[in-house]
Protein backbone atom coordinates (compact mmCIF):
# COMPACT_ATOMS: atom_id res chain seq x y z
CA UNK A 1 0.00 0.00 0.00
CA UNK A 2 1.51 3.45 -0.91
CA UNK A 3 2.04 6.43 1.45
CA UNK A 4 -1.18 7.54 -0.78
CA UNK A 5 -3.58 5.34 -0.65
CA UNK A 6 -3.07 5.13 3.27
CA UNK A 7 -2.99 8.23 3.51
CA UNK A 8 -6.40 8.26 1.90
CA UNK A 9 -7.79 5.44 3.77
CA UNK A 10 -7.14 7.36 7.02
CA UNK A 11 -9.14 10.93 5.96
CA UNK A 12 -11.96 11.04 8.44
CA UNK A 13 -15.01 12.32 6.09
CA UNK A 14 -16.95 11.52 3.31
CA UNK A 15 -14.32 11.13 0.10
CA UNK A 16 -17.47 12.32 -2.27
CA UNK A 17 -17.65 9.91 -4.62
CA UNK A 18 -14.38 10.27 -6.16
CA UNK A 19 -12.55 6.59 -7.92
CA UNK A 20 -10.06 6.27 -5.01
CA UNK A 21 -7.84 3.74 -6.73
CA UNK A 22 -7.84 6.45 -9.52
CA UNK A 23 -7.34 9.15 -7.28
CA UNK A 24 -4.06 7.30 -4.90
CA UNK A 25 -2.57 5.94 -8.93
CA UNK A 26 -2.80 10.02 -9.94
CA UNK A 27 -1.20 11.20 -6.25
CA UNK A 28 1.43 8.82 -6.81
CA UNK A 29 2.39 8.96 -10.56
CA UNK A 30 2.38 12.67 -9.97
CA UNK A 31 5.01 13.03 -6.72
CA UNK A 32 6.91 10.02 -9.22
CA UNK A 33 6.93 12.35 -12.33
CA UNK A 34 7.96 15.78 -10.33
CA UNK A 35 10.78 13.54 -8.68
CA UNK A 36 11.99 12.25 -12.19
CA UNK A 37 11.85 15.23 -14.00
CA UNK A 38 13.48 17.18 -11.21
CA UNK A 39 16.16 14.51 -11.62
CA UNK A 40 16.27 14.52 -15.00
CA UNK A 41 16.91 18.34 -15.22
CA UNK A 42 20.00 17.64 -13.55
CA UNK A 43 20.66 14.45 -15.25
CA UNK A 44 20.75 16.86 -18.48
CA UNK A 45 23.07 19.38 -16.77
CA UNK A 46 25.83 16.67 -16.51
CA UNK A 47 25.76 15.28 -20.22
CA UNK A 48 28.29 17.07 -22.54
CA UNK A 49 25.09 18.28 -25.27
CA UNK A 50 24.09 20.12 -22.66
CA UNK A 51 23.55 22.78 -25.26
CA UNK A 52 21.41 20.62 -27.29
CA UNK A 53 18.86 19.83 -24.25
CA UNK A 54 18.22 23.10 -23.08
CA UNK A 55 14.47 22.85 -24.00
CA UNK A 56 14.32 19.17 -22.33
CA UNK A 57 15.46 20.66 -19.03
CA UNK A 58 13.14 23.92 -19.11
CA UNK A 59 10.54 21.27 -19.84
CA UNK A 60 11.26 19.11 -16.96
CA UNK A 61 11.39 22.37 -14.38
CA UNK A 62 7.77 22.86 -15.64
CA UNK A 63 6.71 19.23 -15.44
CA UNK A 64 8.29 19.14 -11.85
CA UNK A 65 6.40 22.14 -10.37
CA UNK A 66 3.05 21.38 -12.27
CA UNK A 67 3.24 17.86 -10.59
CA UNK A 68 4.14 18.07 -7.69
CA UNK A 69 0.99 20.83 -7.20
CA UNK A 70 -1.05 18.71 -8.55
CA UNK A 71 -0.05 16.16 -6.67
CA UNK A 72 -0.40 18.26 -3.44
CA UNK A 73 -4.18 19.71 -4.77
CA UNK A 74 -5.22 16.19 -4.96
CA UNK A 75 -3.98 15.12 -1.47
CA UNK A 76 -6.66 17.66 -0.67
CA UNK A 77 -10.64 16.46 0.23
CA UNK A 78 -11.96 19.03 2.30
CA UNK A 79 -13.65 21.79 0.63
CA UNK A 80 -13.67 19.96 -2.79
CA UNK A 81 -14.07 21.93 -6.01
CA UNK A 82 -14.63 19.70 -9.31
CA UNK A 83 -13.35 22.71 -11.40
CA UNK A 84 -10.30 23.79 -9.48
CA UNK A 85 -9.10 19.93 -9.93
CA UNK A 86 -10.31 19.67 -13.31
CA UNK A 87 -8.26 22.26 -14.45
CA UNK A 88 -5.13 21.45 -12.25
CA UNK A 89 -5.36 18.25 -13.84
CA UNK A 90 -5.76 19.66 -17.45
CA UNK A 91 -2.55 21.87 -16.87
CA UNK A 92 -0.58 18.73 -15.56
CA UNK A 93 -2.13 16.27 -18.35
CA UNK A 94 -0.08 19.24 -20.60
CA UNK A 95 2.96 19.54 -19.31
CA UNK A 96 3.34 15.75 -18.56
CA UNK A 97 2.35 15.20 -22.73
CA UNK A 98 5.09 18.05 -23.52
CA UNK A 99 7.67 16.52 -21.40
CA UNK A 100 7.30 13.12 -22.12
CA UNK A 101 7.74 14.18 -26.16
CA UNK A 102 10.87 16.39 -25.38
CA UNK A 103 12.12 13.83 -23.19
CA UNK A 104 11.57 10.96 -26.02
CA UNK A 105 13.51 12.66 -28.48
CA UNK A 106 16.88 12.03 -26.34
CA UNK A 107 15.67 8.91 -25.19
CA UNK A 108 17.87 7.06 -27.37
CA UNK A 109 21.26 8.69 -26.50
CA UNK A 110 20.21 9.44 -22.91
CA UNK A 111 18.85 6.94 -20.19
CA UNK A 112 17.24 9.19 -18.14
CA UNK A 113 15.46 10.62 -20.42
CA UNK A 114 13.83 7.30 -21.38
CA UNK A 115 12.83 6.52 -17.34
CA UNK A 116 11.70 10.06 -17.25
CA UNK A 117 9.53 9.89 -20.63
CA UNK A 118 8.13 6.78 -18.99
CA UNK A 119 6.97 8.19 -15.68
CA UNK A 120 5.55 11.28 -17.47
CA UNK A 121 3.43 8.59 -19.65
CA UNK A 122 2.52 7.23 -16.51
CA UNK A 123 1.18 10.54 -15.06
CA UNK A 124 -0.17 11.77 -18.14
CA UNK A 125 -2.26 8.93 -18.09
CA UNK A 126 -3.42 9.02 -14.01
CA UNK A 127 -4.18 12.71 -15.37
CA UNK A 128 -6.45 11.46 -18.10
CA UNK A 129 -8.29 8.70 -16.53
CA UNK A 130 -9.11 10.91 -13.15
CA UNK A 131 -10.68 13.75 -15.44
CA UNK A 132 -12.78 11.32 -16.98
CA UNK A 133 -13.80 9.31 -13.31
CA UNK A 134 -14.38 13.08 -12.24
CA UNK A 135 -17.14 13.14 -15.19
CA UNK B 1 11.18 48.59 -11.00
CA UNK B 2 10.37 44.79 -9.76
CA UNK B 3 12.48 41.56 -9.67
CA UNK B 4 10.30 40.44 -12.14
CA UNK B 5 10.56 43.26 -14.42
CA UNK B 6 14.49 43.21 -13.96
CA UNK B 7 14.38 39.53 -14.49
CA UNK B 8 13.19 39.75 -18.03
CA UNK B 9 15.43 43.02 -18.65
CA UNK B 10 18.31 40.63 -18.58
CA UNK B 11 16.63 37.75 -20.49
CA UNK B 12 19.70 36.89 -23.44
CA UNK B 13 17.41 35.20 -25.75
CA UNK B 14 14.43 36.74 -27.56
CA UNK B 15 10.85 36.78 -25.43
CA UNK B 16 8.90 35.88 -28.40
CA UNK B 17 6.59 38.80 -28.77
CA UNK B 18 4.31 38.40 -25.48
CA UNK B 19 3.22 41.71 -24.08
CA UNK B 20 6.59 42.07 -21.32
CA UNK B 21 4.12 44.31 -19.08
CA UNK B 22 0.94 41.92 -18.61
CA UNK B 23 4.02 39.05 -18.54
CA UNK B 24 5.76 41.06 -15.44
CA UNK B 25 2.57 42.03 -13.75
CA UNK B 26 0.90 38.47 -14.07
CA UNK B 27 4.69 37.19 -12.47
CA UNK B 28 4.31 39.39 -9.46
CA UNK B 29 0.46 38.93 -9.30
CA UNK B 30 1.52 34.90 -9.06
CA UNK B 31 4.20 35.38 -6.14
CA UNK B 32 2.40 38.16 -4.25
CA UNK B 33 -0.79 35.84 -4.63
CA UNK B 34 1.10 32.87 -3.35
CA UNK B 35 1.89 34.75 -0.42
CA UNK B 36 -1.29 36.41 0.70
CA UNK B 37 -2.43 32.37 0.65
CA UNK B 38 0.05 31.19 2.43
CA UNK B 39 -0.38 33.67 5.37
CA UNK B 40 -3.96 33.86 5.26
CA UNK B 41 -4.28 30.43 6.01
CA UNK B 42 -1.97 30.43 8.73
CA UNK B 43 -4.47 33.29 10.24
CA UNK B 44 -7.38 30.96 9.48
CA UNK B 45 -6.02 29.13 11.38
CA UNK B 46 -5.89 31.47 14.94
CA UNK B 47 -9.32 32.76 14.69
CA UNK B 48 -11.23 31.41 17.21
CA UNK B 49 -14.27 29.60 14.20
CA UNK B 50 -11.62 27.70 11.92
CA UNK B 51 -13.86 25.33 12.17
CA UNK B 52 -15.82 27.74 10.16
CA UNK B 53 -13.20 28.66 7.51
CA UNK B 54 -11.85 25.14 7.00
CA UNK B 55 -12.96 25.45 3.31
CA UNK B 56 -11.42 29.01 3.13
CA UNK B 57 -7.98 27.46 4.54
CA UNK B 58 -8.11 23.99 2.30
CA UNK B 59 -8.71 26.53 -1.14
CA UNK B 60 -6.24 29.00 0.10
CA UNK B 61 -3.15 25.81 0.08
CA UNK B 62 -4.35 25.19 -3.42
CA UNK B 63 -4.28 28.50 -4.57
CA UNK B 64 -0.92 29.50 -2.74
CA UNK B 65 0.80 26.18 -4.57
CA UNK B 66 -0.81 27.04 -8.34
CA UNK B 67 0.14 30.74 -7.72
CA UNK B 68 3.56 29.76 -6.93
CA UNK B 69 3.97 27.06 -9.88
CA UNK B 70 2.50 29.59 -12.29
CA UNK B 71 4.76 32.59 -11.28
CA UNK B 72 8.01 29.62 -11.81
CA UNK B 73 6.47 28.84 -14.88
CA UNK B 74 6.41 32.35 -16.08
CA UNK B 75 9.70 33.04 -14.82
CA UNK B 76 11.02 30.62 -18.23
CA UNK B 77 10.88 31.62 -21.70
CA UNK B 78 13.80 29.10 -23.13
CA UNK B 79 11.89 26.33 -25.29
CA UNK B 80 8.35 28.29 -24.60
CA UNK B 81 5.53 26.43 -24.85
CA UNK B 82 2.22 28.63 -25.05
CA UNK B 83 -0.50 24.97 -24.87
CA UNK B 84 1.47 24.85 -21.60
CA UNK B 85 1.44 28.08 -20.58
CA UNK B 86 -2.39 28.71 -21.19
CA UNK B 87 -3.63 25.74 -19.88
CA UNK B 88 -1.22 26.37 -16.59
CA UNK B 89 -2.74 30.47 -16.50
CA UNK B 90 -6.27 28.54 -16.86
CA UNK B 91 -5.77 26.42 -13.79
CA UNK B 92 -4.40 29.74 -11.82
CA UNK B 93 -6.96 32.16 -13.03
CA UNK B 94 -9.60 28.96 -11.82
CA UNK B 95 -7.36 28.80 -8.21
CA UNK B 96 -7.80 32.29 -7.90
CA UNK B 97 -11.79 32.81 -8.56
CA UNK B 98 -12.32 30.08 -5.93
CA UNK B 99 -10.20 31.50 -3.18
CA UNK B 100 -11.45 35.02 -3.56
CA UNK B 101 -14.64 33.73 -3.48
CA UNK B 102 -13.76 32.29 -0.29
CA UNK B 103 -11.92 34.52 1.58
CA UNK B 104 -14.79 37.56 0.23
CA UNK B 105 -17.18 35.34 2.41
CA UNK B 106 -15.19 36.38 5.46
CA UNK B 107 -14.09 39.54 4.35
CA UNK B 108 -16.31 41.84 6.61
CA UNK B 109 -15.45 39.35 9.60
CA UNK B 110 -11.47 38.66 8.90
CA UNK B 111 -9.11 41.46 7.63
CA UNK B 112 -6.87 39.21 6.28
CA UNK B 113 -9.70 37.41 4.04
CA UNK B 114 -10.26 40.79 2.69
CA UNK B 115 -7.00 41.46 2.11
CA UNK B 116 -6.55 37.84 0.44
CA UNK B 117 -9.75 38.06 -1.39
CA UNK B 118 -7.81 41.43 -3.46
CA UNK B 119 -4.95 39.82 -3.98
CA UNK B 120 -6.70 36.64 -5.38
CA UNK B 121 -9.02 39.39 -7.72
CA UNK B 122 -5.89 40.89 -9.21
CA UNK B 123 -4.02 37.67 -9.97
CA UNK B 124 -7.29 36.50 -11.05
CA UNK B 125 -7.59 39.52 -13.47
CA UNK B 126 -3.53 39.38 -14.66
CA UNK B 127 -4.02 35.46 -15.44
CA UNK B 128 -7.08 36.91 -18.35
CA UNK B 129 -5.05 39.52 -19.27
CA UNK B 130 -2.37 37.10 -20.24
CA UNK B 131 -4.22 34.48 -21.41
CA UNK B 132 -5.77 37.41 -23.85
CA UNK B 133 -2.45 38.22 -24.98
CA UNK B 134 -1.38 35.07 -25.63
CA UNK B 135 -3.63 35.22 -28.73
CA UNK C 1 13.05 -0.34 -7.84
CA UNK C 2 11.61 2.68 -6.95
CA UNK C 3 11.75 6.23 -9.21
CA UNK C 4 14.57 7.89 -6.88
CA UNK C 5 16.71 4.55 -7.49
CA UNK C 6 16.14 4.43 -11.20
CA UNK C 7 16.84 8.30 -11.64
CA UNK C 8 20.41 7.75 -9.37
CA UNK C 9 21.14 4.88 -12.03
CA UNK C 10 20.81 6.60 -14.99
CA UNK C 11 23.00 9.99 -13.56
CA UNK C 12 25.63 10.25 -16.36
CA UNK C 13 28.47 11.25 -14.23
CA UNK C 14 30.19 10.20 -11.00
CA UNK C 15 27.96 10.78 -7.86
CA UNK C 16 30.81 11.92 -6.11
CA UNK C 17 31.13 8.74 -2.98
CA UNK C 18 27.87 9.74 -1.67
CA UNK C 19 26.32 6.45 -0.46
CA UNK C 20 23.77 5.81 -2.93
CA UNK C 21 21.48 3.51 -1.05
CA UNK C 22 21.37 6.17 2.00
CA UNK C 23 20.40 8.58 -0.71
CA UNK C 24 17.63 7.12 -2.61
CA UNK C 25 16.13 6.12 0.73
CA UNK C 26 16.22 9.90 1.63
CA UNK C 27 14.70 11.01 -1.76
CA UNK C 28 11.80 8.39 -0.96
CA UNK C 29 11.75 9.24 2.37
CA UNK C 30 11.09 13.09 1.83
CA UNK C 31 8.42 12.53 -1.22
CA UNK C 32 6.48 10.38 0.97
CA UNK C 33 6.53 12.67 4.30
CA UNK C 34 5.72 15.53 1.96
CA UNK C 35 2.77 13.54 0.85
CA UNK C 36 1.58 12.45 4.01
CA UNK C 37 1.79 15.88 5.77
CA UNK C 38 -0.37 17.85 2.73
CA UNK C 39 -2.73 14.61 3.60
CA UNK C 40 -2.50 14.94 6.79
CA UNK C 41 -2.69 18.92 7.51
CA UNK C 42 -6.27 18.18 5.18
CA UNK C 43 -7.17 15.35 7.60
CA UNK C 44 -7.43 17.34 10.13
CA UNK C 45 -9.24 20.12 8.69
CA UNK C 46 -12.26 17.73 8.26
CA UNK C 47 -11.73 16.70 12.31
CA UNK C 48 -14.47 17.91 14.57
CA UNK C 49 -11.90 19.13 17.10
CA UNK C 50 -9.90 21.08 13.97
CA UNK C 51 -9.35 24.01 16.74
CA UNK C 52 -7.48 21.57 18.91
CA UNK C 53 -5.25 20.85 15.92
CA UNK C 54 -4.02 23.99 14.61
CA UNK C 55 -0.64 23.71 15.67
CA UNK C 56 -0.69 20.37 14.07
CA UNK C 57 -1.67 21.44 10.78
CA UNK C 58 1.12 24.14 10.72
CA UNK C 59 3.86 22.27 11.61
CA UNK C 60 2.10 19.14 8.71
CA UNK C 61 2.78 22.45 6.21
CA UNK C 62 5.92 23.81 6.81
CA UNK C 63 6.88 19.84 6.86
CA UNK C 64 5.33 18.96 3.63
CA UNK C 65 7.53 22.12 2.11
CA UNK C 66 10.78 21.28 3.54
CA UNK C 67 10.81 17.88 2.47
CA UNK C 68 9.65 18.28 -0.90
CA UNK C 69 12.67 20.90 -1.04
CA UNK C 70 14.78 18.40 0.39
CA UNK C 71 13.72 15.64 -1.39
CA UNK C 72 14.30 17.99 -4.68
CA UNK C 73 17.64 18.95 -3.49
CA UNK C 74 18.84 15.62 -2.71
CA UNK C 75 17.50 14.71 -6.69
CA UNK C 76 20.89 17.28 -8.03
CA UNK C 77 24.28 15.94 -8.37
CA UNK C 78 25.61 18.30 -10.39
CA UNK C 79 27.94 20.67 -8.84
CA UNK C 80 27.10 19.01 -5.71
CA UNK C 81 27.65 21.37 -2.51
CA UNK C 82 28.01 19.23 0.83
CA UNK C 83 27.70 22.41 3.26
CA UNK C 84 24.28 23.18 1.31
CA UNK C 85 23.58 19.13 1.52
CA UNK C 86 23.99 19.06 5.12
CA UNK C 87 21.66 22.61 6.12
CA UNK C 88 19.07 21.44 3.92
CA UNK C 89 19.38 17.87 5.72
CA UNK C 90 19.49 19.36 9.02
CA UNK C 91 16.45 21.44 8.57
CA UNK C 92 14.40 18.68 7.36
CA UNK C 93 15.15 16.66 9.97
CA UNK C 94 14.24 19.31 12.38
CA UNK C 95 10.80 20.10 10.83
CA UNK C 96 10.25 16.05 10.57
CA UNK C 97 10.86 16.20 14.53
CA UNK C 98 8.74 18.80 15.12
CA UNK C 99 5.59 17.18 12.72
CA UNK C 100 6.44 14.20 13.86
CA UNK C 101 6.35 14.97 17.54
CA UNK C 102 3.02 17.30 17.23
CA UNK C 103 1.52 14.01 15.27
CA UNK C 104 2.42 11.97 18.10
CA UNK C 105 -0.07 13.52 20.81
CA UNK C 106 -2.74 12.83 18.64
CA UNK C 107 -2.25 9.50 17.11
CA UNK C 108 -4.16 7.52 19.96
CA UNK C 109 -6.96 9.93 18.23
CA UNK C 110 -6.30 10.16 14.92
CA UNK C 111 -5.01 7.33 12.32
CA UNK C 112 -4.48 9.47 9.81
CA UNK C 113 -1.78 11.67 12.53
CA UNK C 114 -0.35 8.16 13.62
CA UNK C 115 0.81 7.06 9.54
CA UNK C 116 2.03 10.39 9.60
CA UNK C 117 4.19 10.52 12.09
CA UNK C 118 5.23 7.26 11.29
CA UNK C 119 6.33 8.91 7.59
CA UNK C 120 8.28 11.76 9.66
CA UNK C 121 10.01 9.39 11.93
CA UNK C 122 11.47 7.52 8.60
CA UNK C 123 12.62 10.50 7.21
CA UNK C 124 13.98 12.27 10.10
CA UNK C 125 15.98 9.16 10.33
CA UNK C 126 16.91 8.96 6.69
CA UNK C 127 17.93 12.51 7.17
CA UNK C 128 20.22 11.38 10.04
CA UNK C 129 21.79 8.82 8.40
CA UNK C 130 22.24 10.45 4.99
CA UNK C 131 23.96 13.59 7.29
CA UNK C 132 26.37 11.19 8.95
CA UNK C 133 27.27 9.17 5.45
CA UNK C 134 28.25 12.67 4.22
CA UNK C 135 30.92 12.65 6.79
CA UNK D 1 3.41 48.51 1.78
CA UNK D 2 4.50 45.26 0.84
CA UNK D 3 2.03 42.13 0.82
CA UNK D 4 4.02 40.19 3.49
CA UNK D 5 3.59 43.77 5.27
CA UNK D 6 -0.30 44.09 5.07
CA UNK D 7 -0.62 40.19 5.77
CA UNK D 8 1.53 40.77 9.14
CA UNK D 9 -0.55 43.10 10.01
CA UNK D 10 -3.94 41.80 9.76
CA UNK D 11 -2.77 38.58 11.58
CA UNK D 12 -5.55 38.00 14.69
CA UNK D 13 -3.37 36.80 17.40
CA UNK D 14 0.14 37.65 19.30
CA UNK D 15 3.04 37.59 16.62
CA UNK D 16 5.37 36.37 19.82
CA UNK D 17 7.48 39.58 20.15
CA UNK D 18 9.72 38.92 16.82
CA UNK D 19 10.65 42.16 14.84
CA UNK D 20 8.04 42.41 12.64
CA UNK D 21 9.91 44.78 10.30
CA UNK D 22 12.68 42.17 10.10
CA UNK D 23 10.47 39.42 9.44
CA UNK D 24 9.04 41.32 6.60
CA UNK D 25 12.25 42.48 5.19
CA UNK D 26 13.19 38.54 4.76
CA UNK D 27 9.34 37.03 3.42
CA UNK D 28 9.62 39.53 0.90
CA UNK D 29 13.48 39.05 0.38
CA UNK D 30 12.92 35.25 -0.08
CA UNK D 31 10.25 35.75 -2.26
CA UNK D 32 12.35 37.90 -4.70
CA UNK D 33 15.22 35.43 -4.30
CA UNK D 34 13.04 32.78 -5.62
CA UNK D 35 11.67 34.62 -8.66
CA UNK D 36 15.60 35.65 -9.36
CA UNK D 37 16.86 32.49 -9.09
CA UNK D 38 13.81 30.78 -10.93
CA UNK D 39 14.58 33.20 -14.02
CA UNK D 40 18.89 32.90 -13.99
CA UNK D 41 18.38 29.55 -13.91
CA UNK D 42 16.42 29.82 -17.30
CA UNK D 43 18.60 32.70 -18.61
CA UNK D 44 21.78 30.35 -17.91
CA UNK D 45 19.95 28.00 -20.55
CA UNK D 46 19.87 30.22 -23.35
CA UNK D 47 23.44 31.72 -23.03
CA UNK D 48 25.61 30.01 -25.82
CA UNK D 49 28.43 29.20 -22.99
CA UNK D 50 25.65 27.10 -21.22
CA UNK D 51 28.16 24.32 -20.43
CA UNK D 52 30.33 26.28 -18.42
CA UNK D 53 27.16 27.55 -16.20
CA UNK D 54 25.72 24.36 -15.20
CA UNK D 55 27.19 24.80 -11.70
CA UNK D 56 25.27 28.25 -11.73
CA UNK D 57 22.01 26.66 -12.98
CA UNK D 58 21.74 23.89 -10.19
CA UNK D 59 22.75 25.95 -7.25
CA UNK D 60 20.09 28.55 -8.90
CA UNK D 61 17.76 25.90 -8.67
CA UNK D 62 18.44 24.74 -5.18
CA UNK D 63 18.07 28.76 -3.64
CA UNK D 64 14.60 29.40 -5.72
CA UNK D 65 13.21 26.01 -3.83
CA UNK D 66 14.61 26.70 -0.45
CA UNK D 67 14.03 30.06 -0.65
CA UNK D 68 10.13 29.27 -1.78
CA UNK D 69 10.15 27.38 1.32
CA UNK D 70 11.31 29.55 3.91
CA UNK D 71 9.22 32.12 2.64
CA UNK D 72 6.19 29.94 3.34
CA UNK D 73 7.63 28.81 6.84
CA UNK D 74 8.35 32.96 7.57
CA UNK D 75 4.72 33.67 6.78
CA UNK D 76 3.19 31.31 9.24
CA UNK D 77 2.79 32.42 13.14
CA UNK D 78 0.83 30.08 14.19
CA UNK D 79 2.27 27.14 16.52
CA UNK D 80 5.77 29.07 16.23
CA UNK D 81 8.70 26.72 16.68
CA UNK D 82 12.23 28.39 16.94
CA UNK D 83 14.27 25.81 16.14
CA UNK D 84 12.72 24.96 13.32
CA UNK D 85 12.48 28.45 11.89
CA UNK D 86 16.38 29.09 12.69
CA UNK D 87 16.88 25.31 11.03
CA UNK D 88 15.13 26.62 8.01
CA UNK D 89 17.05 30.31 7.97
CA UNK D 90 20.58 28.68 8.43
CA UNK D 91 19.87 26.77 5.38
CA UNK D 92 18.33 29.60 3.47
CA UNK D 93 21.28 31.63 4.29
CA UNK D 94 23.63 28.86 3.16
CA UNK D 95 21.52 28.39 0.01
CA UNK D 96 21.73 32.35 -0.86
CA UNK D 97 25.77 32.28 0.15
CA UNK D 98 26.14 29.40 -2.59
CA UNK D 99 23.99 30.76 -5.39
CA UNK D 100 25.87 34.62 -4.64
CA UNK D 101 28.86 33.22 -5.36
CA UNK D 102 27.93 31.20 -8.39
CA UNK D 103 26.26 33.73 -9.42
CA UNK D 104 29.07 36.60 -8.87
CA UNK D 105 31.20 34.14 -11.19
CA UNK D 106 29.46 35.35 -13.95
CA UNK D 107 28.51 38.56 -13.23
CA UNK D 108 30.57 40.46 -15.66
CA UNK D 109 29.91 38.65 -18.41
CA UNK D 110 25.99 37.71 -17.75
CA UNK D 111 23.57 40.76 -16.44
CA UNK D 112 20.76 38.14 -14.98
CA UNK D 113 23.55 36.22 -13.01
CA UNK D 114 24.66 40.09 -11.96
CA UNK D 115 21.04 40.98 -10.62
CA UNK D 116 20.46 37.70 -9.36
CA UNK D 117 23.53 37.99 -7.21
CA UNK D 118 23.02 40.65 -5.47
CA UNK D 119 18.77 39.34 -4.49
CA UNK D 120 20.71 36.28 -2.81
CA UNK D 121 23.32 38.65 -1.01
CA UNK D 122 20.13 40.58 0.39
CA UNK D 123 18.65 37.64 1.02
CA UNK D 124 21.36 35.97 2.76
CA UNK D 125 21.55 39.31 4.59
CA UNK D 126 17.61 39.20 5.65
CA UNK D 127 18.30 35.79 6.95
CA UNK D 128 20.81 36.15 8.93
CA UNK D 129 19.59 39.59 10.75
CA UNK D 130 16.60 37.60 11.29
CA UNK D 131 18.39 34.44 12.67
CA UNK D 132 19.79 37.26 15.08
CA UNK D 133 16.72 38.51 16.05
CA UNK D 134 15.30 35.60 17.17
CA UNK D 135 18.11 35.38 19.39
Amino acid sequence: MTQATEMLRTYPADLGGVDQQALARCIDACFECAQACTACADACLSEENVAELVKCVRTNLDCADICDTTGRVLSRHTGYDANLTRATLEACAAACKACGDACTEHAGMHEHCRVCAEACRRCEEACRELINALG
